[in-house]
């Protein structure tokens, strides 16, 4: 049985492989639209009814059971050069766990849905994309333009939306794409919530000057100001909470020489934490600390956390306990399709480990193992739905 | 007689001057043969016999005088957008010094050339490049395909060397392109040599994650680490004697992204000091401390100090002695015309104070009053020189 799904994991991530270099899968190219082709075709073996929305999300759902439908599943599509876990596992989990409860005889109540969104990643339209359809969420007018490329319209968007009163609740399996679980030796992460997020445009202002004539103690260095600043900052998370994290993924002096003082450099603050108010207390603290003109910060993404629902977390917990298996609850650091069905549905979702941590790269790596715990967490945790002994 | 100085050198600035945006006079460009004709125009005025070179340095003898010649001179080309003082002041400086000395009735026994070199600024073929021609330098292969833009041939570049032995010396009066002598309210700087520069890429590597789902402790973050380099960089160049200095004057991250944690950051390192030896310690020191593969390091630049010569040094020294200047023994942290005569004459030089430091900038401003003394200083200098008394 986990040789069954190990298989199918790899059948789909060589479509799109590339000599070393990863899976290249990205939702509306060809090997994206291969990929959907052989899931769905294995969604049918399994003798699942199969559709696929007008914007591409792929559907399969039992023929047993009856009334509101468990929702299971993730995305289908990958990043440039991705690994063949994230995502596509939480599909065929999903798929894995129906024929596991047949194998055990297990009647089902309700239906099973399972689901593989498109464009999680947002390499052609913008992340979440195709959950964010199911959901019924607003489309941005930039993503509308790019919508165009890919040949869908308004009405695709509008006709893939989902009613929410169909399904009792949606449920994802996915590689933690964090070393945490992996690190500590454990075998399932219950998910709390996904952590919110803010990013700021960081200017650091000092003084242009001439590289070989003014002395270290006349400069007013936008450079050496800056390392003081980020190092700082971190010093301000670390010690807030070791959950927080913040990142400078972007840096630049505009006009810079190799003999001109930096009078300026800017890059860009990410910071993710639990809540909202800690990493402001955080950034107030540093703007406190380096007011204006020295350090200008222009917040562009202020995005509140999603929570999943508690009895939902409470439940994989549960299981865990009963079946011996460590783990622990935690934030997802990266957001998934979980953050839109949350919105319109109870939803829950748990980690299974990721080797040292990786993700997005042909190195990523689950294993047989672990994805078989995900896949035995995963099925009693449907049954106690089905049996509504949690929601 | 300050006035008339003032007045030539605004004159020039104001070829080429645009609205607030600085004084635009690139070598071999309408606006600096438009500016070297007026200076032409000045030393014809004042009585020399003068001449443009292949390569467009222009000179300017005095009818006085017989046997070696004094040099003075510095440069009449700008940089994009830059100041009236920078090359300028020292070209009318010798001007002012002929006149000065006629004004006095002092009988010249050596015949005073004044230099107004083309191209030190490096814009249009290379840094120096007319004082280079002159002292008979190799041009590089790089140079010559530039020469070609600005119509010049190897012939121009060979038929612009001149004889060592017709002259006794070079001095050059320029401003410190500094804040040292403004912040310690001194008049002069006594050069004692132009500093040594090394220059180094550096490549600092990390690991590249998730900035959403690894921890800060589990990070290798290249940029943070960048910082803690940097900072330890500035801390040993600053302790091991005030008069080193540092700059990292670009950065960058490649491939970077708000969501990625950095894996790796590249940024040049530029380092100026009386001695390599200096340097190379704390370089080493630095290399020391943090190994590779997480800091590489890699030279591109390797130029040792230019001396001037020590007699005419200390001949700076007894003029402003003598005259009650307040004045300080210095390193330029700049290159000059000077480095280029030095290889072939005696060469002395001096600087005059630059407010606020600033040069390369509309912002670049010397006081009349320190001009004045500036020139004061040299045609004591002259004098001195002309009656062999120094050399």
């Amino acid at each position: 049985m986990r040789d069954r799904m190990a298989v199918e994991l790899s059948n789909l991530g060589n479509i799109g492989m590339t000599p070393g270099g990863g899976t290249n899968r990205v939702a509306y190219t060809e090997a994206f639209f291969k990929g959907r082709n052989y899931v769905q075709s294995v969604m049918e073996q399994v003798g699942l009814n199969t559709k696929v929305d007008a914007v591409g999300n792929l559907y399969g759902t039992t023929r047993e059971g009856a009334g509101k439908k468990i929702l299971i599943g993730s995305h289908l599509d990958t990043v440039p050069n991705g690994g063949i876990y994230d995502g596509a596992l939480g599909v065929f989990a999903g798929i894995e766990c129906i024929r596991r409860l047949r194998e055990e005889g297990y009647p089902l109540i309700h239906p099973i849905e399972v689901v593989g969104f498109i464009e999680e990643e947002g390499n052609a339209v913008g992340g979440t994309f195709g959950s964010r359809c199911m959901c019924g969420q607003e489309i941005g007018a930039k993503e509308k333009s790019s919508m165009a490329a890919v040949r869908l319209t308004e009405e695709d968007v509008l006709s893939s939306r989902c009613d929410p009163n169909d399904f009792l609740c949606y449920l994802e399996m996915h590689i933690e794409q964090g070393g945490v679980l992996d690190k500590e030796r454990l075998s399932i992460g219950a998910v709390e919530g996904i952590v919110a997020i803010i990013r700021f445009y960081a200017t650091v202002n000092g003084q242009s000057n001439h590289a070989g004539t003014t002395p270290m103690y006349l400069r007013n260095d936008a450079m050496v100001k800056s390392c003081e600043i980020i190092q700082r900052l971190v010093q301000l998370v670390t010690a807030y909470d070791p959950s927080m994290v913040c990142t400078v993924g972007e840096f630049q002096i505009p006009y810079g020489a190799v003999n001109v003082i930096p009078g300026q450099a800017k890059f860009l603050i990410e910071m993710r934490y639990k809540n909202l108010e800690g990493m402001k207390e955080v950034i107030g603290q540093l703007q406190k600390e380096y007011a204006e003109p020295t350090l200008q910060l222009r917040q562009f993404l202020n995005q509140d956390r999603t929570l999943m629902d508690p009895r939902l977390t409470e439940a994989v917990e549960a299981v865990c306990q009963a079946q011996k298996i460590p783990y622990k609850r935690m934030y997802s650091g990266a957001g998934h399709d979980a953050i839109n069905t949350a919105r319109i549905m109870p939803t829950g979702m748990f980690f299974i480990p990721s080797k040292d941590g990786i993700s997005h790269s042909a190195q990523e790596y689950s294993s047989a193992k672990d994805m078989a715990q995900g896949v035995a967490v995963l099925a009693e945790l449907v049954k106690k739905i089905d049996r509504s002994e949690v929601l």
